[in-house]
Parts: C-alpha cells; sequence; structure tokens
C-alpha cells in the first residue's frame, strides 16, 4: 500500500519523483481512448527502471505457448496485447548531454491526470551534469473525438543557459513485449518514410500479418513563434526520427507540437495506410493541439454527463471512484464490437488477451448503466461473433452438435490460456455469457436482440451444459465433475453450486427465450433452428431432464449451498483466526494448502445469489452470507463488490462500505503491490457496482428501475448518474434523503424502497430522510 | 509398434540400417554400468538424425524452472540428466570426405547387443561419393569391471583401394542438452590437454560445480602391426583431438583402439582429477582391449548367475525379458547409495532426475531377488540420507515438526517436479518410499536397519500423513482432501483409497517399528527419540486416533474399495466400449475429459491390494481387480505387471500372461512409439515382477520364500534365479513340474503351493506335475 498520489476530484497528482513509484505512475497515469493507449512513459529518454507501453485495440500477437508439462488440448499459442510502436518519443540533447531524468537532478516534478478533460500534465525542472537547468511541461492526450490520433504539446524552457539543443521527434516500431514468451520481436517492418515535417513505420506483425501505420508531424515554435527547422531525417529499423538543432535563449520556450496517428489494416485496406495516415495527420495538424484538447474536453464532458459519481464528504472517495470510472472509459468506448475491456485496458502487457468472464460480470452492468444501449450491445455481438470459435472449441474437448465453449482467455474467439484447471474447467463463463444477454434485454428491454442473435448463442451454450453433466447412476441425478468455480482456490471440483445452478438457469433461459422467439417471431425462429439444426423436440426433452434432476450440494444441517461436494470435509477456519503474517495466503502458502482448505478467493455461492437473488428469501441469503462471508480471504479484486451488494441488500450497511473501500482505490493506492504491472481495469467496474447496486441499491425490477439507497455514513452525500431506457437519471443520495432527477425529455416510473415513483421528464422527485 | 529387431536369445540385433529408426536404435542398443552410459550413437561422424547422448550417474544440472503459469511453492530447479563429453568419437576421413553414414552408399550394416557379455558390435561396409569403400567393425562397451573406463576398437578396412584416411579421435564436451528448458549450456571448461596419444578435457557443471575429467588414450594397429603416429594435437573450446594421416593399403584393416575414462569430483578431489584419469587411462591402456572385454564378460557371467530369466519355447519372450534384466543391470549396480535408476536409465535425457517412486515401488523387488542385499540397502540409504530435504521440502509446504514428504522426482533429494497436482499431491510415493523399507527388511531379515536408518524415515513419513489428513466434522472421520494417487488420470481428489490405505498402514508400521526397536535396542532407541523430538506418548495417541477413525471410501452395493470418493459419480463405461479412435486417450481426450472420465492409467486400489494382499480374502480381491481392470487404459507402463501379478494370484493364467505381454517387448518392438527418447527402465522391473511375482507366485511368508507358479501356455518352461538370506535358488518351472535347485552352501526351506519344502544346499527339490 502506497500514498503517494495527492488527492484531487478531478485529478491524479503525484508531486516530486521517486524512480520507485516511476512503474506504478506509468500505469496509474495511462492514457486511451478505446482505439490506443498508452502508459505514462516519459516523451525524452528515460533509463531508469520503466515499462514501455504502447497498444492499438485489437492488434494482438499469437505468442508460442510455454508450459512447463503439455496437456492434450492446451492452445498452441497465447494471442497478447501488442506492445506497438511508440509515437510519444522526442529525445531532448542539451549541449551533447541527454535529457534523462534518471541523470539529471531533479529540482522540481509533476504529473497530474485530468480526469475531467481527460489529458496527462507532466512539468519538471531538471539540471544536468553539465549543469544546464530547463523546465519542461508536456500535455499529452489520445483523443476521444478522432480516435486513431493523439497529441503532445512538450514545452522546454532553457533556464540558466543560452546555446544549442538538438530535439529528435520519433517513432520508434522496434520494440518487444516485456512478457514475450520466447523473448522474440512480434513486428516487421512493413515501410516507412520521412518528409519535411512528419515521419511514419508501416509494421506488420507477424503469424497474425495486423498491419499499423504509425506517423507524426512536428511543429516547433520558440518564444511564441514559429521555427521552420530543417530537419535531419534519420531511419534505423522500425524507427524514424526528425532531428534539429535550436538555439535557444534562456528562459525563452521553445514548444515542440508533435501530432501523432495509427492507423490499422482492421479498418483500412492496407494497402492504403499510408495515405489514410497522411490524410489524418494532415487533419489534426490542421486542427492544432488547443482545438484538439477542447475537443477533448468536450467529448469527456458528454461522457462525465453520463457516467458521473459525486460524492460529497470524502475527497478521497471521490477520486477513486472517478479514476475507475474515468479507466473504464480509456478502455472501452463500445464503438466496435470487435474489441473488448483487457484486464489491464491499455495500461499494461499482463494477462495478454483481451477478454475475459469479467467482461459480462462485471462491465455489462457498468455500461449498461452509464453509456448508450449500443455499447454492452456490442460487448454482446463480440461474442455472438466468436460463436463459431466457442463450438470449435468444444468441439476439440469432446463435444458435439453445436455445443460451445467461450474461451477463459481470448482476443479473437480462439482459447488463449493453458491452466488445465482453468481452461477446461472453469467453464462457468459460459454462463457469465448466457447471463449478460439476460441482463442486457432485462436492462434495454430489447427483446429483438434474442431474436436476433441472443438465442443462437443461448441454445449453443445449453447444449455445452446438457452434455457436460453426466448422470450418477449412484446419485441417481444429474451431476457436474470436474469444474473450477469462481473460487479459483478449489481446483477439478465436483459439483460446485454456482456452476450447477448457472448450467441449470442456462439451459431453462434457452428454452424459455425459444419458446418467446417462436411466438413473437415465428420466421426468425424457424430460420434458426434450420441454420443450427436446434431439435426443439428431443434437444428440449433432454435439458428439462436434467433441470428437474440436477443435483446441487446441499447442508440441510447449515442450510447453505455447499460450494462443492467436499466442502465441509475441509477444515472450517475463519479467516479472522488466520495469523496475519500467513497472509495473502496466495503469497504464502503452497498451492496444495490453499486448494486443501476452506478459505475462498472470491465470491462463488455468493456470485450465484446475487445473480439470482430474487429467488431467494431474505433468510436464505443471510445464512448463506455469513457462512461464507468469514470464509473469503477477497483475493481477487472481483470479490469484494458482489459482498458489498449483499451486505447492503441484508441492511449491513458498515460492512457494505468496508467491502466498497477494499477496491474503491485499488491501484491509487497499489494495494497488492502489483500496479506496476497496470491498473485492474475490469475490477474497476466492481467498485461502480457497489456504490450503484450496493450503496444505491439499483435493480431492474419488471422494467422499471428500483433503487433500495443507503447513504454511508462517513459521507454527506452521494449521487450517480444512470441512462436507462432512453431517460437519463441522476440518483441523490444524502442525509436530506433520495433525489432523483430525470434530465431526459421521457417521464419515468422509478421504485424507491419499493414503491412506485413516476419521475416526470426534466423534473426530480425527492423522498425525504424520515 | 516396430518389428526390425531380429529375435535371438542372447542378442539384440539389428540389421540393414533405416535412417528412420536411428533413435530407437540409440535408445536400445545403449550402453551403462551404473556409473556411466551412453547411447548408441555413431563413432564416426553422422550427420543424419541423432540424439546424443553421455551420461555420468550422479552429475546433474538445475535447470530453471519453466512453466505456463507459476504456482507458490513450486521449485526453482529442475534437476536434469547431463549430456555429458562424448568420448566415443572417432573422425574419419577418406580423401579428403567424411565417413558419415548418412552421406555414403551402405552396402551392409548391423548393429548387435550382447547381453550375455556385455558390448555392442557394430559392422558396415559403405562407399563414399568418391567411390572408396570400406568396412568397418566397432566393439564398445563401459567396463563393468572398471566403472569408469570404457574401451573401443575400431577396425577399419579399404576394400577398393588404397590411399589416405585421416583419423581424429576426439573428446567433445561441448555438448547440450535437447531438453535445456533455455537452450543453454550446462558445462565450462576447467581445462583441457593433450600428450603423445591421448587428451583430456576437465568440465565443471554449472551452479552445481561437478567437475569431470573425461580423457582417451588411443594405439592404432595396421594389418596387425602396432602403429606410431606423430598426432596432431587440435584443440577447440571443450574439445581435444588427436588426429593422425595413414597410408592404407588395400583389404589391410586399420585397427584403432580408443581407451576412455571419466571421473568425477563426486569421487576424488577436483584437483586430482586429472591424475586420477592419467592413472585410470596408463592402467586401462595397460591393460588392453582383449583383457577388459574379457574382464566384462566375466562381470556379465557373475551378473547373470544371479538374475537370468530362461525361457524355453519362446525366444522372442526370451529376449525381451534379458533386455530387460541387461538393461537395469547396466543402469543401476548398487555399489553407490548416491545414486539410483532414472526413468530412462543411461538411455535418454526425458524425465530429467534420476529418482521417482518407481524405485521403491518396482525396481527394489526386482534388486532384492536378484543383486546382493547391499544393492537395495544402498537403494535404501539414498533416500535416509536425504531425509533431511525430505523435512525441508515439507516444511515450505507448511508441515511442520520434523515431518517429512519425499519429492516427486529428485536427484539431490531435491524436489524437481513442477505440476501442482503431481509435485504437492501425487503424496503417495511417501508411502512408497516406507513400504519399501518394509519389503527390504521382510526380505532380507535386516531388523537392524530399521534401528540404525529405517525408524527415523518411519517416523518422519508418519508426521506427514498425521499432518496431511484433517477431521471432517461432517463425516467425523478423518479424510485426506487434494491427492492424485497412482491413476494420474484423476488429480486433486479426496479420499484416495490407496493413499489413505498407505498412510494409515505407515503410521501403524512405523509404531510398530518403534516398538520393536524400543525392545530390542533401547539405547539406538533412546538416542533416536532424542534426535529427533519422538514424542512417543502424543504423536503415537494422534496416529493411533487416525489409524482408529480413517474415512476409506467404499461401495456396499458393489462390495469394492472405491478410488475417490467420487468415483460412482461417473459415467461408467468400460474400456472395452471405448472406439480404437479414442486410444490412447492421452493422446486423443483433453485433458478434462480424461479426468471426468471413470478410466485408470494404472493401478490404484489395485496397487494397494497387492501391497497388503494378505489382508484380503480372494472374494475381495477378485471383486476389486473385476470392478477396476475392464476400466484400466494401462497407459503408464507401471500398470500391467500390478495387473499381471493379480490375475495369476487369480488363477486367471490366460489374463496374466497377456498382461506381461504389454510390457515384455515395450522398448524391442517402440510399443509406444516412444524410444527414441530413451528406454522405460523402470518399467522394465514391472515384466520381471510379472514373471516372478506373477508366473512364479513368489512371496515371503514368515521369513520364507514361497512359490505359487504355473508354465503359460505357450512356453515349454521357464526359470529365474533369485537370491535370498544367503542362498542361491534357481526355480524352473516347466510342463514336467516344478523343479528349486539350490545353488549354495546354505539350505533353506520355501514353499511350494503352500507346503513347506526343504531343499538342501547344492540340491535340488522336484515337485511333478500331477
Amino acid at each position: 500500500m502506497k500514498d503517494y498520489i495527492k488527492v484531487d476530484e478531478w485529478k491524479i497528482i503525484e508531486e516530486g519523483f521517486d524512480p520507485h513509484y516511476n512503474k506504478i505512475s506509468e500505469s496509474i497515469f495511462s492514457l486511451g481512448n478505446g482505439r490506443m493507449g498508452q502508459r505514462a512513459n516519459f516523451e525524452e529518454a528515460y533509463s531508469g527502471e520503466t515499462l514501455q507501453g504502447n497498444y492499438v485495440a485489437g492488434v494482438y500477437y499469437p505468442d508460442k505457448t510455454r508450459v512447463g508439462w503439455w496437456k492434450n488440448g492446451y492452445p498452441e499459442y497465447f494471442a497478447k496485447v501488442l506492445n506497438a510502436a511508440n509515437w510519444i518519443g522526442i529525445d531532448i540533447d542539451i549541449d551533447g548531454e541527454q535529457l534523462d531524468l534518471a541523470a539529471c537532478t531533479i529540482q522540481q516534478f509533476s504529473r497530474e491526470l485530468n480526469m475531467k478533460e481527460g489529458y496527462l500534465k507532466r512539468t519538471f525542472t531538471a539540471t544536468t551534469k553539465a549543469g544546464k537547468q530547463v523546465s519542461v511541461e508536456s500535455i499529452r492526450f489520445c483523443s476521444m473525438a478522432d480516435d486513431e490520433t493523439g497529441a503532445i504539446r512538450y514545452t522546454l524552457t532553457p533556464l540558466n543557459f543560452d546555446g544549442e539543443i538538438v530535439i529528435t521527434p520519433f517513432v520508434d516500431g522496434d520494440v518487444k513485449n516485456k512478457d514475450a514468451n520466447y523473448d522474440e520481436k512480434f513486428w516487421d517492418e512493413v515501410k516507412k518514410g520521412t518528409a519535411a515535417n512528419g515521419a511514419f513505420v508501416q509494421l506488420r506483425t507477424k503469424k497474425t500479418g495486423f498491419e499499423v501505420a504509425t506517423g507524426m508531424r512536428v511543429k516547433i515554435t520558440q518564444n511564441n513563434s514559429p521555427v521552420q527547422p530543417e530537419f535531419l531525417s534519420i531511419q534505423k529499423e522500425k524507427y524514424v526520427a526528425l532531428q534539429t538543432t535550436i538555439e535557444v535563449v534562456k528562459n525563452q520556450p521553445i514548444v515542440i507540437y508533435k501530432y501523432a496517428a495509427n492507423v490499422s489494416s482492421q479498418n483500412y485496406d492496407a494497402a492504403t495506410l499510408q495515405d489514410v495516415l497522411k490524410a489524418t495527420l494532415q487533419r489534426i495538424s490542421d486542427k492544432g493541439f488547443d482545438t484538439m484538447l477542447a475537443e477533448q474536453a468536450a467529448a469527456w464532458a458528454e461522457k462525465w454527463k453520463h457516467n458521473d459519481i459525486i460524492i460529497e464528504g470524502d475527497a478521497s472517495a471521490q477520486q477513486g471512484i472517478r479514476f475507475n470510472i474515468f479507466q473504464l472509459n480509456q478502455t472501452y468506448t463500445g464503438e466496435d464490437d470487435r474489441l473488448n475491456i483487457g484486464p489491464k485496458g491499455f495500461t499494461g502487457e499482463k494477462y495478454g488477451g483481451s477478454t475475459y468472464w469479467d467482461t459480462e460480470a462485471y462491465c455489462v452492468p457498468f455500461y449498461l448503466a452509464t453509456a448508450p444501449q449500443n455499447v454492452t450491445r456490442n460487448l454482446l455481438l463480440y461474442r455472438y461473433k466468436q460463436l463459431g470459435k466457442a463450438i470449435e472449441n468444444a468441439a476439440s474437448l469432446g463435444f458435439k452438435d453445436g455445443a460451445a465453449l467461450y474461451p477463459m482467455v481470448t482476443m479473437d474467439g480462439t482459447e488463449c490460456h493453458n491452466e488445465w484447471e482453468i481452461t477446461f474447467e472453469e467453464i462457468h463463463r459460459n454462463g457469465a455469457i448466457a447471463y449478460a444477454i439476460y441482463n442486457y434485454v432485462r436492462y434495454t428491454g430489447d427483446e429483438a436482440y434474442l431474436a436476433d442473435y441472443g438465442l443462437e448463442v443461448l441454445i449453443a451454450i445449453a447444449r455445452f451444459w446438457s452434455q457436460r453433466v453426466n448422470w450418477s447412476e449412484d446419485k441417481q441425478q444429474y451431476v457436474m465433475l470436474g469444474v473450477t468455480g469462481p473460487n479459483e482456490y478449489e481446483n477439478n471440483i465436483n459439483n460446485n453450486w454456482y456452476t450447477s445452478k448457472l448450467a441449470v438457469w442456462c439451459m431453462k433461459y434457452a428454452l424459455k427465450v425459444a419458446e418467446q422467439v417462436k411466438t413473437t417471431d415465428i420466421a426468425k425462429y424457424n430460420a434458426l433452428i434450420a441454420k443450427i439444426s436446434f431439435n426443439g423436440g428431443d434437444e428440449a426433452t433432454k435439458w428439462n431432464d436434467i433441470i428437474e434432476k440436477m443435483y446441487y450440494p446441499y447442508s440441510e444441517k447449515l442450510g447453505v449451498f455447499l460450494q462443492q461436494d467436499g466442502y465441509l470435509d475441509k477444515e472450517q477456519i475463519l479467516v479472522k483466526d488466520l495469523p496475519a503474517s500467513d497472509r495473502p495466503i496466495n503469497q504464502k502458502w503452497s498451492w496444495d494448502r490453499i486448494l486443501r482448505s476452506c478459505f475462498i478467493k472470491q465470491a462463488d455461492v455468493l456470485q450465484g445469489i446475487y445473480f439470482f437473488e430474487d429467488e431467494y428469501d431474505m433468510d436464505t441469503i443471510r445464512r448463506n452470507f455469513d457462512f461464507y462471508e468469514p470464509r473469503t480471504v477477497h483475493e481477487s479484486s472481483l470479490s469484494p463488490c458482489v459482498h458489498a451488494i449483499l451486505a447492503a441488500k441484508l441492511g449491513d450497511e458498515a460492512r457494505a462500505y468496508e467491502f466498497y473501500l477494499r477496491t474503491s482505490r485499488l491501484d491509487l493506492d497499489d494495494y497488492n503491490n502489483d500496479t506496476e504491472d497496470g491498473c485492474h481495469t475490469t475490477s474497476m467496474a466492481g467498485t461502480w457496482m457497489s456504490v450503484v447496486e450496493g450503496f444505491g441499491g439499483m435493480r431492474v425490477k419488471d422494467g422499471k428501475l428500483s433503487f433500495q439507497p443507503f447513504l454511508p455514513a462517513k459521507w454527506n452525500s452521494f449521487s450517480f448518474h444512470v441512462g436507462f431506457r432512453g431517460t437519463l437519471l441522476n440518483v441523490k443520495v444524502s442525509k436530506e434523503g433520495v433525489q432523483i432527477t430525470n434530465n431526459s425529455d421521457t417521464e419515468t416510473t422509478v421504485l424507491i424502497y419499493g414503491k412506485e415513483q413516476l419521475v416526470q421528464a426534466n423534473a426530480d422527485v425527492i423522498l425525504e430522510a424520515q
């Protein structure tokens, strides 16, 4: 845990430079616009500890799998987010000495991530070994308004000298992934070139053949007047630069404007990339930095209008929640249904891949409420488009007749992960994908999605489950053997309650949706069943038999659902009785000891109760919560939010708040000592859920939003925006009561504490505290 | 399956050269003497497919672990058998063209492994591209009589020309392991040198710092007269050679004698290695090739006297069983208690490590019966000496108070394996180590071993088990969670019957031996319990409580012990109903499907019944055999022998023979398509067990050997030698009956078909067939 980040409601601020924190800050201050992004590396050279990272969404490399011992069925490749060409670089040479903060004396340093307007600002004053002092201010952003572009304004002022400064803005594609399995370089050069005030490299990924052209335009002013330098062109492998020498005068600033763009063969014919790049660079350099920055602020203002959460009376919490919302929006904008939400967004390489079940279980609720319906729809379409590969994946594991198993980790639908207990057994992910369809339709009312896309996915998933269970002669029930639930601290277990529950729900829901589509659109229904050879008779009969005769482990004595068959054979110790020196157990205990213990990494039975809470009475929820929570170590950042939401539902406000705190500033405070690898992007959605579904008690009930809010004791108020079926509501919870404001032209009815309230267009309702 | 090996009772013969089979033959024709060994690579250069391998027992390299995903507790290193300096090499250059069978036309080729006398002979006639035809005969062996040495006689005859031949015998230490995780070289050069007729390199292993000096002496004769060539000395990195040019005359043979030795810092001060090597080389070159070869034949004759099995009426079976006995003796001679039996012996690199539970479970019975008592005792002492590391290993996994977990794979006692389900969970190996102590004492009567060494190991192992079980409140019994049994097709299961049974047996046996030592040698007992703080009171009470209240899964309905808790929840399919296209399932099915299936890789419950057969009546054994055997796919070469022995016990002679056949020629016929990686050395002991314990029905009953033999229908007779408590017996089973010959000066009483028979010294008893 660190606390070097300064508290501010709209900004993330670092003051003073500690090289030990540099990689952490590079993650935290990352920039992105859904299409491209980068870690907060420096523009000028830096010879200290750094993890260089520039990323282009959807451009990946299938790195050859590395395993200790091969298991049949493992994928050959692990698709990795690629470290792409560095377009931010500006080398500065002062009288033959490279400007490098690792080599200079630093008089002042600050980094500031302006979340309101979406830019990164850095300032420093430093003195070279030769005693030349300069001050620098750089402002940089990835444009939300024009998402293939970014810009930098780099202002350098000599403070104690006149002299020569050599300035070398560059684009460098000769980069590696730090996590490459075999230390290979993933890019080949296609072409490159330099012009009077610009340069580009066009690179092609090995194996996948993605081409990305990355280019820059450079403008320089001195003392507020344009300089027209004769640039020296420098070309090396995958590298282009423009170099110029400027006579500087003490206290007269040099400003370098660097306009950059990434255009990719995902979106254009590869042969045209150079032209597209040229036009793009022309457009933004014509527009100019200030206009681009203003557009950026406007784009972010529009985002915040839909998704801001305001917390009064707790600036640290305010900063934390805004940071989470900011990073989620930087990672995924929902404009392209080929993209998804990587677990580290554009903030690091770790975990490769882009898509985990995190998307469906945690991110979908966030985007449903805070972004246009289309954004979540694109997340669903992403999986729809990969259905063929999910069917292939299942077939490679021995399933048949169109059964689909979506991958644990993927880029393009192909499985990338290679731990057997996860890849082959953590199959509950399939259920989360079905649940997200249900969740989307429940929230948006977009029933048409089911006929067009949803049902096809649901049937394929239901087919998988029906083949994955088997009849136990011994139990005279269906069982599901060899699975790993969301609690990854138990592997290869039998009859994980959550997975079995979800599997049966999927079959039920698929049958229900099939009936519904048959009723509402028989033509589409017939077309679909012909396409996928769905046998509504025999298949449905089999599914119904499983639905009826599925085995779920349950303790009569305790009245709780059992996480798995053998759970009560484990020694029942509580987390509170664990010595502090044993925690986190994933660092202190060997894996087998963790597996044998009753300790739970993240909500498992409780995750199921969260999904299907309407099926259980409060007593059941409480018994399960009271049983599992004391056994949960929350060593996944995806765990506390579910506990916060259930604690809130059970009226335990203090604990709900306590669970919320565990992840609200996870990265800002480097709580797990791993933020240097990148931010925990997907779990940020969980923090949002803690506030909106936990403190706000927001649910969808029969097509209406329902709220059951409470105000955490330490706060004066909190408020959040949610969009729902054409309305845009602001819900404010304060000591005075609950105020719901309808910032749209459509009236709507909500439930507050179970009671219906009409909220007229552009009006509000206030429910005063008793 | 291949059948290119010619059948011969005492020889392994390959006639004609098929390059596709070369790596297989390199494994099969391997040589070893327990101290050093090598694959059957060619002396002259070979540019075709080959796996070069020279090995020095006990000299290993800890290769940095490679994993896909790190689990806490994994070892940092995997100790590997090292590919060591090649001392067999003799480059031959004929008129500027290198002799290389991959480049020549081959008129004749044969390889012959003479098992009776222990040498490899190779002959060929080949023509170079330039049309020069030569015939070559090479005879090579690793000396059993002088186990740091080897010799080659390489006879080359020009068949159609007079001319110049350049001969370059060399020692080359610039070698790699094919299975190096990171493609590193493992040896550094210490020194090297050449002399008038010899040369050497001294190398040091990285990290482990073993030094090995490898040297050669060369003598050449031409047309039966010594040649005294002026050798040109050649030195490269880790490489030394002597080169000479000889004027050859058509049909006049050149004979190159190459004497070689490996001396290692395991046995000598590293500083003296060069001197030791020199003296060793002097000794053997003085002795001369023919004398060495005669000593080799004598040493093997002595071995065969103790361990030969003669099968009449089936030459193929005869060849198979002798090959197994031959390879086992080449691998381990029992003279050094720091050495053990690698799963591939000196025939390949695969699986690294040297010691698996194979040693205790399969090899101990073989060496007990076929070698002096001291040989098995050294295998036991090997583990005794590693007890400290086994205690460290257990401590690193959270066990305490002197509990020991022996590693799954090791060289020096440190765990090397890194698959969590094996490394941390396949803990039954600990039981096999205790069982081997029991087995040794039962066979030899060496009770003193228990007081001196055995009890200390037994207590440490019992401590482990007592901590590894836990009390299940639910069952009100002790359970053992998260284990992998011998059937590695089930992982992380609960209450594996075999492991639980063995664990309880270990605790019982440790208590029994403690009582026994206390009674017979109170001084040693007291010294030991002080040394290891054994609390005979509380600890014994706890163990007895576990012994009494252990849970074993059992099906009342079927009357069988259950392999694990959930076994009967699995879909019960029989192997016979599996389509041929699905087998072997470990190549055709994904790992999760294998795990969920009821198919058993190797004897598990049946392994336990084999160990503790006296505890079960025939009906129980039959029920379990009839239940498990049809579910067993025998995809481990260690499986059929246990089935053969139990089938024999149940009187099912046909099936006993069928199980025997599955492994009897495993490598000779390349049954599993993997002999090119090396031979399945440890499973060869299982084949021996099938014959002696299966067909011979040999057991130890109350200090006496007992036989219950039958003659497989296809054989005329079989006979085997066994040493037992100072006697040397030959048991011959033929159509005429059973003849037991006592080839020793000590009389002994044996049981034949349950009836006591005195066998007087140097006499026999015959029990005629009815």
